[in-house]
């Protein structure tokens, strides 16, 4: 751990007790390009959630429940102490912090890559505690880091995206308007690209560029490498009046900005908020956020479209699957390759929308699974692959996970199988009265896992962005969240419950679902499938479903074969009818 | 509406723009003693919940919707605009008030009725309006106002409670210590009671005294009139440290308290939280909340002897009630003194836990419906009377509601009825793991009504004290709460969905449930019934329910049968029999 090491050094020199690495990036990213894994550089631990406190003579990793085994298995020979969130007798990092930072010594960190808001909570915690913020120490101990990334980026058309950009840009300033304010100043990626109707690749499997956005009523600012648009791209936004301005020069306009401006302090960064010297802050819930995930109509067909396309290769890859196991050597690296082959093979296909779970046996209860050329297990003809993965096409985002059986279950294996679909069906075919959050719908869902006293440690569903990242907010399905808006037609939502053995198997449904309004009951919402891809039926122990359960199951699988066999050949169409045959 | 321009006049002569009427005492209440009665004084609304905001030239109510229809018909001919909280396009108050106080124009209020944590928000909401807070208009123009209360106090046996108050002062400062702090300030009623071990009767229906608590490491004061205590108390008060001093000292004993101090600004009122200058306040929900919340064994002992009682007072009333409407001539109010009646026979009984709901054919859509010589109902023999009442015990709190069949229903009462029964059978047989919240349940709970597109505008739990107020928190089921804390074993929380239509019927099932650990499942929780009155088998189609819902329903009415037969006579004993056998 000698870059651990080289990182105390750092801090003694600099009077520091402790500092802080965060998976973030300047724009509060969910995941991050490959200049801001400092916490993976630093720690070794390489999933996408984690927070490293390094002190003069230790260091801890918080981790949340999807990473836990992994965590243990990265960080197993190296001197951090894995802080399972979450779990009962482990601290929070304020906590933690409060307990161990005696009075008047130093906590360290980057300011660009914390949000405002974690910081200030973390100054009223510690209100005894000197913070240190200026300086990236990773900068001076990672030997070849990787430079900020600075792909070319792409115009979405209007036709499929339903809003040119300055009517978003009108819709954002009619937002500031109500807010009483003068400006919103946003960092958040995706927030950026939906307005600008721009995509780009600075990101692993997330469409986004790196770019800073500053609204005002008069004005329209973006901070952004200049190289990465085209000329025609320049020339178009400077008709449409967004002016572009250097990376770098956001915190100097920053500290140039006055009157009220909004700011989502959960995403921004301390930097940037500490530079708005002059402004009044509102702290608001960015109105962007809330106007992106509820998708309008033209989106909304958009993403039908990718999703039908997208449903033929994952059921193509069924087929092939579920044939060829018993006959051709696959691996997990080499089905998900088998995977994005036949995603290649639909028009507008521009690659993964995040690092694709192709797990099998044993490595299915590792909830964020992703095969390495170390773990990369042969599939053979018995038990359970689970596969979540997902596509960008230019009309839309995908998100799906289907676990297929591949020879004879045993009863544990049936029965948790048949358990998960029921909780997946009892979410699909909710209902529930306008203004309802997700923590409702999660009690739903897990109704019939509960009943039987079982559980999984991650949320059931979050939202998925239009051609945008895979996980955004605001509404989830989690009875853990608290923050979360209700959910609202037009938006789109993963449906993903599982159940996890560890060290033998794990289980997991998704589909995408668009809300939308009930056409039976006034004032009601409810769900309607997006994904299209059969459940495999041979993992079903049909006892353990309600006849309701049983009719939804038939209806969406008979709805899967109506959707998709006008696009199959006379073979598959065959092969699809028994697979979604009524059980 | 002479009251209003009386209290207008004076708002002009002080140059107050609007003037805030809440409903609530000096301690953040629920409910309130005669004193406090303003609103309902000025407004002539009697709903227990309600803020009244008057300008120089208007007024308006706003109510939730358990009281929408009541406010509708007492505001009828005043010139109050009745605000529906929670409706779309009304605004909630502090939106109001931003839009309709122009800059520099002042609010006023007595600070003594709103909490802390409303007027700092609404500070911030309204940052150039000026707030005069320390004078109550109410006073000056309240001709014949009640004093304030001050009724005797009386003592509960350390044998029904479990814990002397020593002890509670003990676990009171541990948890001071544990936040660092030096104090603890409550103006809660219910939680000075709870942790004296003294009950008062100062606010109808609730067992609580006037008075105000701080307890610091060395000390423990509470300020009230020295005249509601006996001299026995006195003495057993100042043998444990207590030290009793005047009501009225309390805010100055605020303004005198220096270092930490926790006090809850949800409950603590502007007027004490504004005294206290020279101290550092930590705002946390009070800890003792939470300790009150969660039972201890000898209280649940306890419960579960208060809700035999009752149980047998409300069975007897059942009986009484389907028999004699035949025959008697039965009205809402002669029912609930009959009611009375019943529960005076059980041992140690005290007195109503509120204010008895008797609501006859349409009233019963009246969520909170209060029958009066105006609106009393001849009970006749056909459709539905619900009844929600409630009891103290000197070893409990009750609160029951039973819908009762009086004759033949109709095909749509019968179904809400059954559905309304689901839900009912749904949460009871909830199992959760630790840590979820109501908001989770409440899915679970609404999930066969919303199925049919129906749903109530009430929460489905709230919490119950021991011998106290029969809402407490920090628990409740509700899928519209946000702060509200995790189910805990050792917790009571009724369960209470209903339908209501207007002007037809109403249908509520309510039982209070004990939140216990599972003997089954590691790690999960799960209720067990406290209520003990058969649901009325009249109501019931059966083919509404599922197959487990059926025998959830024939188990409990098997258990009210084994439980409560041997404390009937035989005639009684056949007729339960009769009611509790299976469907």
């Amino acid at each position: 751990m000698n870059r651990i090491e080289n990182l105390q050094n750092l801090m003694r020199k600099r009077g520091i007790s402790a500092y802080i690495i965060p998976t973030e990036d300047f724009h509060g990213s969910e995941y991050v390009g490959a200049h801001f894994k400092l916490r993976e550089y630093i720690s070794g631990f390489s999933g996408s959630a984690g927070t490293l406190l390094v002190t003069l003579d230790g260091a801890y990793l918080w981790t949340d429940g999807r990473y836990f085994i992994q965590a243990a298995r990265e960080l197993d020979g190296s001197r951090i102490t894995l802080m399972k969130s979450g779990e009962p007798n482990v601290p929070e990092i304020t906590k933690f912090l409060q307990d161990f930072l005696s009075e008047n010594s130093a906590l360290g960190f980057d300011g660009r890559v914390l949000s405002a808001d974690f910081v200030l909570r973390l100054q009223k915690s510690l209100p005894n505690v000197k913070f240190k913020s200026g300086e990236d120490l990773g900068d001076l101990i990672w030997e070849n880091r990787p430079p900020l990334s600075a792909q070319p980026v792409y115009e979405l058309s209007e036709r499929v995206c339903g809003l040119s950009r300055t009517e978003k840009l009108s819709l954002i300033r009619a937002k500031i308007a109500e807010r009483k304010a003068d400006y919103l100043v946003t960092s958040a990626l995706d927030e950026i690209a939906w307005t600008l109707n721009l995509r780009g690749s600075d990101v692993d499997f997330n469409p986004v560029f790196l770019a800073f956005m500053i609204v005002g009523h008069g004005s329209a600012q973006i901070f952004a490498e200049s190289r990465i648009f085209s000329f025609e791209i320049l020339a178009r936004l400077n008709a449409d009046e967004v002016e572009v301005l250097p990376y770098g020069e956001f915190y100097s306009a920053c500290s140039g900005l006055g009157g009220a401006v909004i700011a989502d302090l959960k995403s921004l960064n301390f930097a940037a908020y500490s530079a708005m010297k002059n402004a009044k802050i509102c702290k608001f819930q960015s109105p962007i956020m809330q106007m992106k995930a509820v998708k309008n109509s033209t989106e909304i067909l958009s993403e039908k479209s990718a999703h039908i396309k997208d449903g033929i290769a994952v059921t193509r890859f069924m087929r092939w699957l579920k044939t060829s196991v018993q006959s051709e050597k696959i691996t997990e690296i080499s089905a998900a390759e088998k995977m994005e082959e036949f995603r290649k093979m639909g028009a507008d296909y521009l690659g993964q929308s995040f690092e694709p779970i192709m797990a099998y046996g044993e490595h299915g209860a590792i909830v964020h699974y992703s095969a390495t050329s170390a773990t990369n297990a042969l599939i053979e003809p018995r038990g359970l692959l689970l596969s979540d993965t997902g596509g960008h096409y230019l009309d839309g985002t995908t998100d799906i996970t289907r676990t297929f059986v591949l020879g004879v279950l045993s009863d544990e294996e049936k029965r948790a199988f048949t358990l998960v679909l029921a909780a997946h069906l009892e979410l699909l075919h909710a209902r529930f009265p306008r203004g309802v959050r997700g923590s409702a719908l999660d009690g739903i869902a897990r109704l019939p896992l509960w009943r039987e006293g079982l559980d999984f440690n991650h949320g059931t569903g979050h939202g998925v962005g239009f051609l945008l990242n895979v996980h955004e907010g605001p509404q989830r399905v989690s009875w853990r969240a608290v923050n979360d808006a209700p959910l609202e037609a037009g938006m789109i939502t993963s449906d993903e419950p599982g159940l996890y053995v560890e060290n033998r198997f794990g289980i997991r449904h998704e589909s995408l679902l668009l809300c939308k309004e009930s056409a039976q009951f006034d004032g009601f919402l409810e769900f309607e499938p997006l994904t299209c891809v059969p459940f495999d039926r041979d993992g079903i122990e049909s006892s353990l479903l309600s006849d309701l359960q049983k009719s939804w199951f038939n209806e969406y699988q008979r709805w899967v074969f109506d959707t998709l066999s006008s696009h199959l050949d006379a073979d598959e169409i065959k092969w699809l009818e028994e697979v979604t045959k009524p059980i």
